[in-house]
């Protein structure tokens, strides 16, 4: 029986238990340019929400892959979108988003831009400086607050302390329906081929995915979403919230 | 004349017009963090200063190689030391430039660093912030200011206006033996393979390469530090400061 539900969470969800959904998926990091040479970013290779896309895509459902800047190419049979910045990537969800039954956010989404963008690049000088930061618009609870087309919504958190606590707090927090957390920090989570995580969702649900390669682990947690996808649909909001248009 | 000039050109530098000198070429980005996750950086591919490499060799010079973070691999031959932040940087060339006998920082090393880079994630908050970045060691002014030891020193300018006044000021600001600038934002220059260059010297002096792809670029640009190297070498300080140890 163990062997066979290892079996059955390696080979992830059987084809077409997404058939006939959408799901939009974001990846990779975001650029916030400070002029048209500097930009502040993260550490975010994009692997694990370009697995997701590529797992979502192979249990049957239409995926839409909205992805900043990496150097992975695009996911057979996933429309993908190529954005910049927070505010390109803002952009280019709002408009997909009320198509979607699914909406993942797995990009490391800058939360702050440089509050002016220089036209023409900055000189140095010898003082010291203060860059001006603004915060950049939050996607995933706006998409977690929408209140017609919302879709089952699903998080990430990267901490390098207290990982529960701050992946809870952010799944209150911005009224999501599911969060995937992950250490980071020395080696761990970014540009690393494998990466182990913590999922929670409401009402106290707790699953850990052990450390496997990003592919292996994206076909997992495409399972996880898809049964609590199921689960929420059918429940309606006793544990979660629901789906809309269900 | 003018076609004998040009294949001269695109086949580069004869083999062995470098052997027995040792080149030191910064290449890359710099990442300056703000935290485990965050970091600052420019649009740097690496592909000019890594050509740079590859074509010092190929001249017959026994190459080092410091180079941030890039996706390309490490040149044949070439002794190369990654690096992530400008102070990395920083130390990998003072630690080397005793032996060199010519400087190329092709390397965009990032002016500035976050005052401070936290040991944890930074947690969003939602208001306005302030980044205070603090001066980075100026790597090329540093060795052209060497008095003992000091190498033929060669700059890059990446500009996006103004590029002949911003190059010779530079020249002169840091005490350069050469420069080449070139043009950027707008697809030209970062992530593209193929650039153009305006050399500079002291006294007035300019050539410009016209555009082609890095590797030949490199190549000419190979030759042309080669002929001002020895010009300097022989002519002592008339023109141009001279490679000390001549």
């Amino acid at each position: 029986e163990l062997v066979e539900a290892l079996l059955g969470d390696a080979a992830g969800p059987g084809p077409g238990v997404l058939s006939g959904r959408t799901v939009l998926i974001t990846s990779g990091p975001t650029r916030e340019a400070l002029d048209p040479v500097r930009y502040l970013t993260n550490h975010s290779s994009g692997k694990m929400g370009h697995a997701l896309a590529a797992a979502a895509r192979d249990a049957g459902a239409r995926v839409l892959l909205i992805s900043g800047p990496t150097e992975l190419p695009a996911p057979h049979g996933v429309e993908t979108v190529a954005v910049e910045s927070a505010r390109d990537m803002h952009r280019a969800v709002m408009d997909r988003v009320a198509g979607a039954d699914i909406f993942i956010a797995a990009a490391a989404v800058a939360d702050y831009r440089p509050e002016q963008s220089a036209g023409s690049k900055i000189k140095k000088t010898d003082s010291e400086t203060a860059l001006r930061l603004v915060p950049n618009p939050d996607i995933l609870r706006e998409v977690a607050a929408l209140e017609q087309y919302r879709p089952f919504t699903v998080g990430f958190a990267a901490e390098t302390d207290a990982l529960e606590a701050h992946a809870r707090g952010k799944l209150a927090r911005k009224g999501l329906d599911m969060i995937a957390a992950n250490w980071v920090g020395a080696d761990r989570g970014f540009h690393t081929d494998d990466n182990a995580l913590e999922v929670y969702w409401p009402g106290g649900g707790h699953t850990s995915l052990a450390r496997a390669d990003k592919p292996a682990l994206a076909r997992q947690l495409i399972n996880l979403i898809t049964e609590r996808y199921h689960h929420a649909a059918t429940r309606g909001t006793e544990d979660s919230r629901s789906p809309s248009g269900q």
